[in-house]
């Protein structure tokens, strides 16, 4: 079957609700937050080449990958809203990362000034070939923005140099990214320029990796390396085994995130089924076993990766912005390689939760990783972050991230197979798709997530038969749908509701998604959510906080068979969930700590809020799964 | 109120059961396993002060305590079992250690001969009076022991050398131990020499603590370090207040029981009631808000250290087998001071749970951290220590102060204060008791803690009016006395039965101890515990492991009413509880990680044994606190 192909970002206005809202924060206040940390922080400086042992801002081996997101959120967010300041800003960076291109092709700050000889020495540590493939992401979204063309052929040069070093030829090195993330920035910079070597070369990369003789070992051996490397087996970056061979998510997630997409995409290019069919083992490993309710992967920060089946503590939880983010990527590929529905339900799941809960609603604090449950403190003692949104990182890899997804989410909402439009995110918008030759609009109307109706208008230029694909997502169990006023029942396929017609400009689309408060429980075996439920209303699981909840949220029982009512918040401005709930009374406790005698349990109002909008009023508890009884 | 004197372990012949088991094997496996680890690491030849510079085994900075240890328990077992092969190695360990002594009076392996200019350079890192607070309790242990005063006159001359170096004079050093331990041990040493100069400094050591002007920031200075403290704020080692102005236990928790403990020696000794009063504001802190149901202390490993109020993880509970011990010290001393059983009640909570958890049946393996769940493979990605008793370990702490402790616990059962005996701990045993100068021998036969009764038989030389104390632990709420059969209902006090009477030889009393097995809630705060319970009978606190009860103990739920019986388990020898529970049933999961299909639940038979015996048989799963509903 044919792939889908995704309705470009450009093509896609944002005219109101959710999205629009968080990609207007992200442009009006994300991007240009964006810009003074990267400016301040010298990671623009860095790309003038002139820093010198003992100066202050030396060069980083990730910088490039800051400065390169930040101009690939600047390169979409032109394409859809024109800003000659921006545009002037970008350029001039732009100018600067050009004027860093050595005569080869390489192109490194921290390699050209601070370590020369290093140049290819350390795939595994030191993330070289990662901002190469930030850049070239960087180069083929301002060129596709902006119709620049400067950073592309940078990029290009680069690439073509890659394309020399690496391979499988007399005197080529058969070595591959220690941090992934090149392998699907070659596939889009194929995708912009046609150039078939750099597909190529992304599948060398995917394909090589893992292999015995173990090029990081030889390459460590070159280096006159004789510790063994500190990570033990290679599957802390997914190369202790050929692709091909692994069955399970391994190691660093956010590396794991950025390389199954990259599979998903080298696969969906080449056709290469056997490659596919390793993509869809990881994504059931990770989605059955080892993501959070919110989307979120990589559960513990030792190593910021996966650990074993069914292992998702909850104050402890990783769960890196980066990575759901990353899943977010496998998803939308994965999406479009099989057009099931089940793909577009998780990359809702981590929008939705993990990934918006890594920006605050003023878009300029952020979480690098995001806890299921929270006690204020505990991150003194135990090694975690702080559970308050920071306003930058030393290591700014999710800030950077957020920026530039939240710049091309329209992208993600549409694609297109044959005359079949697929909606696979709801938000007020309207999309340009092409059908057959001919332009068709789309819009769409709702305030989704919170509202359960979505209004489409669909607006061929003339009358056109083709089929509109609704997404039913996973969470809904009595989708309505109506044409023009009448309820119909189209068929499904793989989650979708195809409504094939001649379709006129003007006709209507109402769909109905009831959205109940529901109480989800995890996998027997997830030992840490045993007891307990987590709230979801729609795609929006909803958390305890203690500004709503006081102290000891833990302690709360929620009533198996309490009602779970909605209502708008006058603070947060979106629904709430409230219900009656129980509590264990402190009377009687004077200075024990254990005791036999039964404690009084008294009722108590439970509010939950969305768990993307936590630590929005202030440090307290917090909790997303609910003891139950 | 007059303190209570310990009847030392000399006077404790251990005649059957639980310690003497405990002690036999620790004689007969552990001490000579100590001796192997100490000599195979080149533990003891550090004292030949024969290393250098590219040699392997470098004297660490607190090797030196290591034998110590080792020695103290020689000389402990020594005192009660003579042992000749036994006596001739400590011997030659204490030439050893009499030859490293340097004309001063100093003595230390690794600041003999690693870092010579090193010598009271840094106090707050160095473990130098440490090492040499252990080495005095050895000294002190075996001049006890055998007679032998060669260490201990070694060791005095060490202490009058540190009274000369350490003090308030013009050209001392206001310095103290980074590492507390120093202060109990010159304690010992004064009471077994008389040597006042010995009492002075440890009070020195005490009061000097956490003053400002900051003795460490000094000295840190004085080294020319310019970073700030890795720990931050000297909470770490109890020294960012005066002691007498602390009030919460802070920071590495074996640290802060040995200065408690030290705390409250000076303080009896010398009179101190405001020492004494911080003492019990520590002791509060610590047992109503921040100690484990098995009187594990210090719950997270960042720092080995107490975080905050009621924050008690169980998997990732760190509960040093050290620490435990340390509490069991700080107890111990408490008791005496007070006459108060409640004392008694956490020493005896900690010693059959924390402490016997940390070494196995057999006496040769150790667990360093104690946690009160366990998930198998959990270790690998979160930084703990292996779910399975180690041989031995680098940081040798923990097995050599298991090894001194077993050695020396008959000192623990009785006490003595006037003409009362007092018997703190229940467990097979001989007692002699110097009473108004006549000897009497106090006789106990118990199969305790697995049996209810204890029977003591009271042997005065000629009849003789005294009492006997009998603790009635807090776990016991039907206590019945029988003295030469017939029931008494003797007056309590703190705690104790008293037993007031004129004695004669062979009269027989007959403690009824009814050991229901208990649920034990946690403060409602204590949010790991909510919804749980933990089951205890007597003194001993129970756990589920997989062995038993199969995979997801987490999942398991424990009907409030399923009644709890208790039978004697033919494979471990030791009576287990066996109850009905449920089960989630994992029928109808296909794949699903989450979903809003309640599971069906199946009931299941639920069977808990002894914690501290938990991971004798493979590695499984462990859970201390179950679920309840």
């Amino acid at each position: 079957m044919k792939s889908l192909k995704p309705i470009p970002w450009k093509d896609v206005e944002l005219t109101a609700g959710f999205w629009e809202e968080r990609n207007r924060v992200n442009r009006e206040a994300t991007i240009p937050v964006g810009y003074q940390h990267c400016k301040s922080t010298g990671r623009f400086e860095a790309f003038k080449l002139n820093w010198k042992p003992g100066k202050p801002n030396e060069p980083h081996v990730f910088w490039d990958s800051d400065v390169a997101k930040w101009l690939e959120a600047a390169g979409l967010s032109l394409g859809t809203n024109p800003d000659p300041d921006l545009q002037r800003r970008a350029d001039r960076v732009i100018d600067w990362i050009a004027g860093a291109q050595q005569s080869d092709g390489y192109l490194n700050t921290h390699f050209s000034v601070v370590d020369p000889k290093g140049r290819w020495k350390n795939l595994r540590d030191e993330h070289e070939l990662y901002c190469a493939g930030h850049l070239m992401e960087a180069a083929v979204a301002y060129y596709e923005g902006t119709g620049k063309r400067k950073l592309l052929d940078v990029m290009c040069r680069y690439a073509d140099y890659l394309c020399k070093v690496f391979g499988r030829k007399r005197g080529q090195k058969r070595g591959y990214p220690g941090h992934e993330e090149t392998e699907l920035a070659l596939v889009k910079l194929y995708r912009a320029t046609g150039v078939k070597r750099y597909l190529d070369l992304a599948a060398f990369f995917v394909n090589e990796r893992g292999r015995r003789p173990h090029y990081f070992a030889k390459e460590a051996r070159a280096r006159g390396e004789n510790k063994s490397y500190r990570w033990g087996d290679y599957d802390y970056l997914q190369a202790h085994l050929p692709v091909r061979e692994q069955k399970t998510a391994e190691g660093h997630a956010v590396r794991a995130g950025y390389l199954y997409a990259g599979m998903a995409d080298v696969a969906a290019e080449t056709g290469d089924k056997e490659l596919f069919k390793a993509c869809r083992t990881l994504w059931q490993n990770i989605t059955e076993r080892r993501m959070y309710i919110t989307g979120g992967i990589g559960s513990t920060r030792h190593g910021e990766r996966f650990t074993f089946d069914y292992d998702l503590p909850n104050e402890t939880a990783y769960a890196e912005t980066c990575a759901a983010i990353s899943l977010v990527f496998f998803a939308h590929r994965m999406l479009n390689a099989e057009g099931d529905a089940k793909y577009a339900d998780v990359m809702e799941r981590a929008l939705y939760n993990n990934v918006v809960s890594g920006v605050s609603a003023d878009g300029k604090h952020f979480f690098y990783d995001n806890f299921l449950a929270s006690m204020p403190g505990s991150h003194k003692f135990n090694g975690q972050k702080s559970p308050e949104r920071q306003e930058w990182f030393g290591c700014a890899c999710c800030p950077t991230n957020i920026v530039r997804l939240m710049a091309s989410i329209g992208g993600y909402m549409y694609s297109l197979r044959g005359s079949t439009v697929y909606v696979n995110l709801y938000g007020g918008s309207s999309a340009q798709v092409g059908l057959n030759g001919r332009q068709v609009v789309l819009q769409q109307r709702t305030g989704y997530p919170w509202k359960e109706t979505v209004h489409l208008t669909v607006k061929p230029v003339e009358k056109q038969t083709f089929t509109v694909a609704l997404r039913v997502p996973g969470w809904c169990r009595k989708a309505g749908i109506k044409v023009n006023g009448k309820t119909v029942r189209p068929p499904m396929r793989k989650g979708f509701a195809l409504l094939k017609r001649e379709w006129r400009e003007g006709d209507k689309i109402d769909l109905s998604l009831p959205m109940p408060v529901e109480r989800l429980e995890a996998h027997p075996s997830v030992r840490h959510d045993a007891g307990r439920v987590a709230l979801q209303r729609g795609p929006v699981v909803y958390c305890l906080e203690e500004a709503d909840n006081g102290k000891d949220l833990n302690d709360i029982l929620l009533d198996p068979r309490a009602r779970l009512s909605v209502s708008l918040d006058a603070e947060l401005k979106v629904p709430v969930v409230k219900a009656h709930g129980r509590k264990r009374s402190k009377e009687g406790w004077n200075g024990e700590l254990y005791r036999v005698q039964r404690s009084r349990v008294t009722p108590c109002p439970v509010k939950a809020v969305p768990y993307f909008l936590w630590a929005n009023r202030g440090v307290g508890e917090m909790l997303v799964w609910v003891r139950e009884g």
